[in-house]
């Protein structure tokens, strides 16, 4: 089958791999008829995390068809539509009785390498293998569009997630720094959970006028934007979207005192210069949070259906999936906001 | 009158200064009966903050009976017995309004130079000068003990609000590193509030006892503890109590995963190797809180009424203000775990 495969440094490439096959009785197959790069793909395409090995197939954004199941499947039939968590977990242990998937001693994420658990080959790919299948995978009702459906695997779990546990007051003040897919979709959040003003910091403008189009309002970080009103003491939430140092410093420097910052960007800093002086004296909140699908993927799926949440509307490419090394740069060079990849069928 | 007077690094006296006067309307002038010294007055004993100038009266925490009050004041009369707060605020604007009076514009401090606004005298002192009394002192019933009370001023305020800010679950494991007056009180309070275990870690044994006859279970940092059971996975709530970075760092050390960091140790560096990598890989929440004595003195006081928190059992040592200067040494010795100082009535 065809996969798109990481080779090194911003060079990735459809290459044949071998088929899937089930391995464990609660694996299945899946014939992935939409996947879609993350940001956090990024990380691995430009060649920055070690535990990701040449070889690896990336992608753990994906929705297919249930093509093949183990003898141990409980929840889920061949021909079944359904959309994956990035994340696999045990669904056992005392982390995920607690719902925190993330942190099950044998989670592990697709196309990401040993950085978290077992390698897994991932979802850019024509078909996949998933373990766990029956808490990982999660079967749509005809009413929800591929297309939206694919961002509760991730993005829009992540996105929920920020707002979700940032103390946002009724009718406060959230400011987004980095207007990606993930600061797109917390914009909705946020409005959808009951923000007064939402602010999207981002030096791209193409991203600033999607997040605009969404009901923020747009923060050039470069510029001498006028944040009046809500804004003038500081935002009460502050979600870092990004993943860097810089946008973690302005991500502190937006929030007002006693506010939160929540940090959904994934972050690799072994150090980094952090003034407790600053933070004592401002008292803030510091929250580091990764998103779980499992967890909150039957909220979000309820919120399409109702026409509350629209994520697919942060797309902005979708390409077959030859096209992946094409996909990729744009996406790396900030010419896409978010492209889907379409195997052929 | 008499005062205790900072001179310079490890240098304190008891001076003839100036009488307090009333110099606005909202004033009042107390006669103290008992002051402390508080972990945080170290750090300008030691000559650590630069803000703090030669010839500062120390102490922010102290207990008296009203003397004088200004034309505007409304809810005090001479002859009232009180508990300052350590912390003066104006108690109208945007911050004071959310009861956040340390983020206020106006806030100051007792003792401590021009740290947080305007400089005032301290409170180990004969007599000290009060400004915005009606907010800044509560009146005190009876029932309760001027060695109670005082704690409601600072330290019980702080170690209240650690706990009531950390999302503590219910049976909850605590980890408090640092048992001075503020870790102590931090066990009562964990306990009061339904933790199921309390650790008291601190490399100092007599500090480690005192936590342990408040039943928390003793820590030994440098030690091979057994710490199982409850604390297997990591506390759900670490609080620390000192206010250096390598306190924070065994802090961050000793929480689980989805844990919070409650950090009440008045922090001064610039920057502190802070690793965005595993707080993110752990998703850790870092929140920084100053305690507020007059958000919080109302639920202390009755607490105390009812019994069910007795603050005044961590003090060690009681000596007459004249013997200030061997108060500050036993306590920057690790000598005495809490002082009261008691000016010559």
């Amino acid at each position: 089958m065809k996969a798109l495969v990481w080779r090194g440094p911003r060079e990735v490439e459809v290459a044949e791999v071998a088929e899937p096959a089930l391995i464990e009785p609660t694996d299945a197959i899946v014939t992935v008829s939409l996947a879609a790069i993350c940001g956090t793909d990024l990380h691995a395409y430009r060649g920055e995390i070690e535990a990701i090995p040449a070889g690896t197939v990336l992608g753990h954004e994906f929705v297919g068809i249930v093509a093949a199941i183990g003898s141990a499947v409980r929840g889920l039939r061949i021909g079944d539509r359904v959309v994956a968590s990035d994340l696999v977990a045990c669904g056992e242990c005392w982390w995920c009785e607690r719902e925190w998937h993330y942190q099950c001693q044998e989670a592990s994420l697709f196309g990401y390498g040993s950085v978290v658990g077992e390698e897994l080959p991932g979802g850019q790919a024509e078909r996949v293998r998933v373990p766990r299948a029956d808490l990982v995978l999660r079967p749509l009702a005809p009413g929800i569009d591929d297309a939206d459906a694919i961002f509760v695997g991730d993005v829009l779990a992540t996105a929920h997630m920020a707002v979700a546990e940032s103390n946002l007051p009724a009718e406060g003040a959230v400011a987004i720094v980095g207007c990606g897919p993930v600061g797109l979709c917390t914009v909705m959040c946020a409005l959808r959970a009951g923000a007064g003003s939402v602010f999207a910091v981002d030096p791209n403008p193409v991203r600033r006028a999607r997040a605009a189009e969404l009901g923020a309002l747009p923060v050039d970080p470069g510029g001498k934007t006028d944040v009046a009103g809500s804004m003038a003491n500081g935002a009460d939430v502050v979600v870092e979207a990004v993943g860097s140092d810089a946008s973690l410093h302005t991500a502190l420097g937006l929030v007002r005192p006693r506010g939160t910052v929540v940090v959904v960007g994934a972050h690799h800093s072994e150090a980094m210069p952090f003034s407790t002086l600053d933070a004592f004296a401002r008292e803030l909140t510091i929250r580091f949070v990764v998103g779980d699908p499992i967890a909150v993927r039957e909220e979000l799926l309820e919120a399409i259906v109702a026409g509350e949440l629209k994520p697919a509307s942060v797309v902005s490419h979708r390409l077959p999936l030859e096209q992946g090394p094409e996909a990729y740069r744009l996406f790396d060079r900030q010419e896409a906001v978010k492209v889907l990849l379409v195997p052929e069928s």
